[in-house]
């Protein structure tokens, strides 16, 4: 986009050093293949010099150990279906890709954790785990294609993240290869551990700034007994956020609260032609209680009497997995059918205090009013996390530059709130001018010199979190 | 102990400068008072120069600055209850006390947050969250006294951390002061945000060695509806070990899986005058659920019966608050029990892997053999984590060598099985020389780069977790 890059790097014999480290049909330089590895899901795009697909560690490290001698870049990357350009290689050198290290080595149902490389896909470790009666909690929607290795760079969140918080809360320990090519372990096998500074939760997150996780330590859980899910449609938004107050109130924490707004409810019911949703529908809240049978039941009895007093027009529920699909129809709709809307969307992930929702929407509504831009708005009600949509289209030069105006709005406003300007897809290369925004000055400052702690010759996926555009 | 410190830094100017700062009541010098904070739990001392007892971040700040231009020691302190030495002045300078800052700020009932200062009690927030229907779950055993801001610094755990996690995962931000003054938020409100490295994370356990924890944001949860103990008796250490790993297997995680060995039973019968305790006992599991009444219930009762099919002899349970505290009886008798059996216990916090404990016993009970010195065991079977009592005078020489050389190898062996020397305690002074042994070479010199990204002078807390008395 906004970055132009030299291929200066690769020497061939620095290639066919590398190559004698993975074998030569794990290095990608021809342009065609490089084109594959060169986006994420933003559409942010810029070309590598090479694409390695390590086998081991100890590959990693060899790797490493070159490409910081040679002051290189090294952009690592899992499915590639980030939201900020995390891992665009805007600066060239080598994508370090993941895919191929995807093993599960060990599910240790004793003591409850899983060890697995960081290209195992998330959906792929939730079966293998469920099907031992184990529970693997974070569930970025991304989940299908999106690698462990990319939710523990961004510590991906999800729906589930209410009630069991997000990617972080289950990485107990991580081999990291450091950007000089030293092989660490860190963190620990055990439920507890208090030695030495937490580099475990500072690599969650790091977006592959700070080195490479090579293989991750996950505590599991064991897997509810039993689910039920409630749909619930209301006729404005207030109504639906003051009932996600209500059943927060109530000391219940669902596993899922989900909501959409107005133009969010439109989108889907013109793209599913209806989709059983009624008229004037003004937000919907899909709520998911997990646990033992008798709790479950009890609750979400609770919620559909709490929705019931707070007008919902219609509540639906379900128990039984097909019947629970079929609620989630609508929702799991939204990005499809945003698709149709315009060509391009920009997705936002911010995040407010709970109580703040309904005020964030609102002001939502007056900046799509003041920009005449398209917003629609979906997300995790229950720890406020909004994904904020604006339809877009690329050609359309001053629609852009009205919904990039709107966006720096909405930063602010969401800064006002209490909020944070991201709570699931991370800084990378889209947030980067606004971080400083909400960390402030001394904070970055302190955040570059830990960086440096760690890569002096800042090879690791450099210019993302850090702006350097100016 | 082993350190000789001197009185070097405070020029009388200085004394009045931070009294201008504090005020003059808040500012003491005298040896009578300065001994008072000159030890923690471990009784390791060392004598401060000044105790400065601050009333705001400001002040706070303000000291700081004056402390980081002329190089002078800072040690902020809690309750001093910490087992690690984490708060002795040993390079002399400031104790920054902070137990008079223990404001509640806020308990907001929608977003499920507290904001407090540091010096607040632990049980005085848990009593007054559970007054609201809300909980705060981490217990250490030293809740009555210990404060939020000792137990964020060493990341303290508790009997509940199996189910509930430890005190990291409670932490959603912090308001802290920079070794150079500077005051930064770190974290945020909401229960999802990754804007940049992980900082709260890394402050959380990093025992006042990276700044000052100057007001700390908790998440809360709704309180449990109900809780049920369950005391079972076995006749040896592997018995109750395999229960522990049938009640995982059956998945269940209860809130508390404390247990006790053989010697620590000896000493609570002595110290408690029989207290119930059947003949031969060889090991106690004092098992608490908690959650919705009827899962709770049904829960306690497959205890039972996982109890008594795994070889116990006798078993109890109790739902009423009054008669679980009597279950609980023994398991609070062991540490005044332990008092009487000889003057000094070393007190170590080993983890291992939850289904190492019967290894690590048999360890356990081979090196009391081997070095002559009673050990008594007991701890969070949950979470592997043993509390290794190696009971000791220090007037005796031998004897305390013995113990020191037995410690070397009680780490070294749990290590090997996997395991960490630290689960709640931390490194401080007592640990610091093992530090290494645990991380490795290359991930301590990363961490001594951290160090000095936050604190390049070396004032905060100078000596603890990094070993320098070679």
């Amino acid at each position: 986009m906004f970055y132009i890059n030299f291929k200066i790097y690769m020497e061939n014999s620095l290639i066919r050093d590398i190559q004698e480290i993975c074998g030569k049909e794990r290095v990608l330089s021809a342009t065609e293949d490089l084109i594959c590895y060169s986006f994420d899901a933003t559409g942010l795009k810029a070309l590598p010099d090479l694409v390695v697909f390590p086998d081991s560690t100890l590959q990693i490290s060899q790797i490493l150990k070159i490409a910081n001698a040679k002051k290189i870049p090294v952009v690592p990357r899992g499915a590639g279906s980030g939201y900020v350009g995390g891992t665009v290689p805007i600066q060239r050198g080598i994508v370090l890709a993941l895919a191929k290290m995807n093993k599960i080595i060990e599910i240790d149902e004793d003591n409850l954790l899983a060890v697995v490389q960081p290209g195992v896909i998330n959906e792929r470790l939730q079966q293998e785990v469920e099907s031992r009666g184990l529970f693997y909690p974070p569930d970025p929607a991304s989940m299908k294609i999106a690698t462990i290795g990319g939710n523990v760079a961004t510590c991906a969140g999800g729906p589930r993240a209410f009630k069991y918080g997000v990617t972080k809360d289950y990485v107990l320990g991580l081999q990291t290869v450091l950007p000089t090519g030293e092989i660490i372990n860190i963190g620990v096998r055990t439920a507890k551990g208090v030695v030495g500074y937490d580099l475990t939760k500072l690599f969650v997150g790091s977006e592959g700034t700070l080195g490479v996780v090579a293989q991750i330590t996950l505590k599991l859980l064991p897997k509810p007994e039993s689910t039920r899910t409630v749909l619930s449609v209301f006729p404005n938004m207030n109504l639906a956020t003051e009932c996600v107050a209500s059943i927060v109130r109530s000391r219940i924490i669902p596993a899922t609260l989900e909501y959409m707004d107005r133009r969010a409810v439109e989108c889907v019911k013109e793209y599913l032609g209806g989709g059983d949703i009624p008229e004037k529908t003004g937000a919907m809240l899909l709520i998911e209680v997990d646990g033992p049978e008798t709790t479950v039941e009890r609750e979400a009895k609770k919620i559909e009497d709490l929705c019931a007093r707070g007008g919902a027009v219609k509540i639906s529920s379900a128990v039984e997995s097909r019947d629970r699909e079929k609620l989630w129809a609508a929702r799991r709709a939204i990005s499809p059918s945003l698709r149709k809307i315009s060509p391009t969307k920009i997705n936002e992930d911010v995040t407010v205090p709970r109580t703040k929702i309904p005020e964030a929407i609102r002001m939502l509504e007056r900046l799509e009013k003041k920009y005449s831009i398209t917003i629609v708005n979906f997300g995790h009600a229950g720890d406020g996390n909004i994904h904020v949509n604006l339809m877009v289209d690329k050609a359309d030069v001053d629609l852009m530059k009205r919904a990039h105006s709107a966006l720096e709005e909405i930063f602010t406003e969401v800064l006002k709130m209490g909020g944070t300007i991201s709570g699931e897809h991370g800084v990378g290369l889209s947030k980067s001018r606004f971080i400083e925004q909400e960390i402030g000055g001394p904070s970055m400052e302190l955040q570059r010199r830990i960086k440096n702690a760690f890569d002096p010759n800042n090879i690791m996926n450099p210019g993302k979190i850090f702006w350097v555009y100016d």
